[in-house]
């Protein structure tokens, strides 16, 4: 469906720890704003106390490993050509609240997104990611509501995906959404490398681009021409897809 | 994902029986042939037996009734803008066979269709149904094969989606796709209106359309300046979406 | 199985907002109260904030626009002869707190109603709704227990409905009820037109039920003389039916 | 919903071996027998190979087998109050044609059951059962249409109930109708007493008799006044329930 | 795998309430005391509103009630030979708290337990174990963050295991662990035998522990050469098994 | 649990094309055989039409197809220290028999596995996948019965496990086992090598391995001091495991 709005695209981000937006989104943030729309990333907590065992194990305290995970993360985004904002609500656990849910409301009011990225609402790994997740739901529909008490215009209903978790089988994930990311992912993986704590992962997620760019030919068909080396990212939708034409 | 092919895009429908295009997916074959597309039936039954309760009431014979279904069925195909070729190959039940496939197999390579709409897999109120899925699925993937014995090239990998069945929630039908049929409904509902036999189908069908609509507009979300009459299809997909652009 | 109580059969409506009752279990409250059963509906909000966009729209304020649902969900119940009750705990969000559930627990204790419906457990669309279904279902088993500090007996084990949400198969909401409201169908559009705010929902909600009302004739089977105007509502069991005869 | 047949109601079981109404559905049948209906049972198979090995052990011939599990059967039909038919189509595997499924339509239309029984859809340890009952749902579905070419008049649509398999678990059988059969325990006892080659199973199915009785206890509410020697049958309904009460 | 530690391995079972341990887990405990590990039991509340039904009808005080639950879980749990802790946080409701998680927290990094037993994540007929799962999930991911502030190493991963509830079909239990108890079965049945107000309980579970050891040898094959008197309890995996062998 | 036979285990692995074993469960048979195991490969057909297409672009007849898989197959199996028969019953589709069925129990009797490995039940990509897992496990129940006509001694309940497909999450394939194939992946590895026209495959299955190790170090713990290039195979159980030990 062809918006009427005349402004650019844009595209929010919801993720619950600083670096999560990268490994598992950083190729939609790239195509976007490649695509000369607006991007933005609203990080819940930096992952201060579950995504940092390095710096816990070098002595570190917690507000320089804030500090730290901050930095990587503006680069990260800057890499990618998104805007970042912290919402510095803590994390492990990452306790859902109404104040941390209205100020989503107003993060929704203010950007009239066009498109949503969350994690997915299961992790037995990591149950802050369900409860970001949970939160940016939440705030998408109360800041649909005409009632409801916060600055701006009631939202549309901007389509959800959620974003690739760590183990995704465990995880419920069964990706209805393939996404072709081969040509930014020179700057993901640039962005990957702003995370130089979390280096193990710069492969895993590379590798896990090509496998999913494998899977990305074999549902698109040959006669798409697409190359060899196609790199992917995988989604899920919340809601159902709105179109004029089935592909 | 934009296709290499030059040839125009092709819808190709595959049903149990003479009826089911029409009700569950008249709008999308009357979209692709108003988009100049080329858009195929291929009805593997007449629902001579199973969907022709009145006229064996009225004590016709089983060559008068698949006559009067044939008649019926290409009024409703011509109506919409499609090709129609019946397989002639029996109902309740729709009997799976090596042979049936074959012939099904001989219609992709031959088609080389962009898209493919079939039955949903699960339908505990008729059996022919998912026997036709099973059959459209089965083929599909045979009509890949470099091996598999007839003419024409090997098929890519057209997306498959599965149009509603009659009692959605009985058959697992979750909609993750509404395409927005506005533009054609009145074609649909003419081709509704070539199936005497089936009158109280087409309010019944007609209601379903508005609801459908009522759904998609809400999916849409207020912005896109969707009409307050937008009518609807349903679908699922059975494959993940192939794209380059999360919307 | 046959009750052993004396006292006339009473049905508790446990709904998240002022309106829903109506469209959602309408025929089924009109219908306990023509067989002079007692009906009561507990409504958690006024859906002062999520429900009523036409008010603010209209520069409404927000005691204006709980006393004008009042006043229509009030009349509304009194056309399908039930009570209503407003625990007026906020909309948009509905928060569940212990609190709330020990009111909810009061009014289980007071009523000992012998079935009990409310929301299903989800929808993505509407957060209040299950939160209410939550602290319903909560309240329901707190009433159960002896040593749960409230006044009167402990609850005995009512069956749970769980009524049609809006968009039904998103809320993996799969019917395995269909109830004939035919014989109140009248009364239940009467008490849908208490409700001029939402007039678009009037036609909504009697297709619905003409459409509940097919499927109801085909589940039936022939044999059972259903008119073609029959009229239904679709529940969902929570908890397995207990009875001495299978039908 | 009340039947409009002034005839005394139906109720017709379809199991795979010739034992396995009375462990699975002995309550229900009594049941019906006691309130005065006709009961039938039809075995697809005597259960000769898959569920005899005692007496291939013992080195019995296969008529052998197949007589004594007749004897046996029929006994144990009897004492419920039932007739029986064997069908004698084989076992291990028990092979689904359209024969036998043309058989089933016969026996529809012949009987027009108000209430069918047979397996469920999913059972690891054993693929007769599921066999039986996808021949029996697809014969319901086939004897309903006016086409289909046999004896007698198109069948309504009775409701199906799956009873129990060895390992509920393991086969997504999930109870949602909990019969009471305290009334008519004993004579279950007494037919299962008829299958002495399977004593082991006599205490085992009385034992899971009891587990339902509590089960459907804690599901009435102690308001209903049940014995605490309730015994119980469980079942899962295919497709929705008609009704014109809630309880 | 065999672990790396050389201090003898640690069992940590986490219930809501104070009996569930024995009826649900006696047997794993049991088995691991007599393997000489260490076993060690967390209740969350006495169960001294939700379970007690009898003392609260014999008029007993709050206080009574749960230093009679306190002694019964004592001495079921020595007797099937563990330690035994209780947190007193309430129940019906027992509600989550960042604080009860803490704590929890605390008793992971303590024990640094091998594996865990908790409650299933469902039940319609109780939330407080439900309630109870979910922090003991979130307590052993909190605890395993270098950056979680409380005493003690990081955890490692112990796999979870939820056993069984009493209605297990109804909360989405599927067993896919079979744990052998024949050789303890003595000592759960005494340790059951500690719980006098709930002697309708003893000859339940013996049964239940029957059942599932028919189960169990009906899933190791006859060729195991398993007493016919086996006793089993059903458990379900959390987490992936890690393993050096399929068996 | 011990099995109380004296002969060395057996492993099963049933396929349905010439390649299936190497990719998905080269690691596992390869643990077998360094552990002394019997391994043997029993391949329903070579894959010659549906997963040679490189043979038939090259203009390679039938036979040769055949007889090149043949070829590579048996060099994989040599190399992981297993036997392969094939039963070159066709593929593209791959069509079930009863006949073929029988033959699979006579390798069941011969054998007497104690493990069985297969292709899981769903794939939408490749419907010969599916086929070949019907009839390994219905051949397996058959095996099983005193009654069937086979040579041989009635088998046992050997565990099955489906290996890990080529679209996880699409195949609804959600690992619950994950197998530690460090120690013989180079021994996979050198199999894969044996598929001289899959070589793309290589890569991608040495990029699974260790995706699936990372997953299982994370499920294991960091205290079992698991190596940083381990390396894993996924696996799903069909029936409960039995066991004397949770762990």
């Amino acid at each position: 469906m062809t918006s009427a709005k005349t402004t650019p695209r844009t595209l929010l981000v919801i993720s619950a720890h600083a670096g999560d937006f990268v490994w598992r989104a950083g190729g939609a943030i790239a195509l976007a704003a490649a695509r000369g729309e607006r991007a933005k990333v609203v990080c819940l907590s930096f992952g201060e106390r579950g995504e940092s065992a390095k710096a816990w194990r070098a002595g570190r305290t917690l507000d320089e490993i804030k500090a730290i995970r901050r930095e990587e993360a503006e680069n990260a985004a800057t890499t990618l050509g998104a805007e970042i904002e912290f919402l510095d609500a803590g994390d492990y656990p990452l306790v859902e609240t109404t104040e941390l849910v209205d100020r989503l409301v107003g993060v929704y009011r203010e950007l009239a997104p066009d498109v949503v990225l969350t994690h997915p609402l299961a992790d037995p790994y990591n149950g802050d990611h369900p409860a970001a997740a949970r939160m940016a739901l939440q705030a998408r529909v109360l800041a649909q509501a005409a009632g409801y008490d916060a600055p701006g215009e009631p939202l549309g209903a901007p389509p959800v995906f959620f974003f690739e978790p760590h183990q995704p089988e465990q995880c419920d994930f069964k990706p209805d959404v393939l996404l072709d990311i081969t040509a930014v992912f020179d700057r993901k993986r640039k962005a990957m490398e702003c995370l130089p704590a979390q280096q193990h992962m710069w492969d895993y997620y590379t590798d896990l681009a090509k496998r999913r760019g494998v899977q990305l030919r074999r549902n698109a068909g040959p006669n798409l021409g697409l190359p060899h080396d196609t790199m992917g990212e995988a989604y899920m939708r919340l809601y159902p897809q709105v179109t004029g034409v089935l592909e």
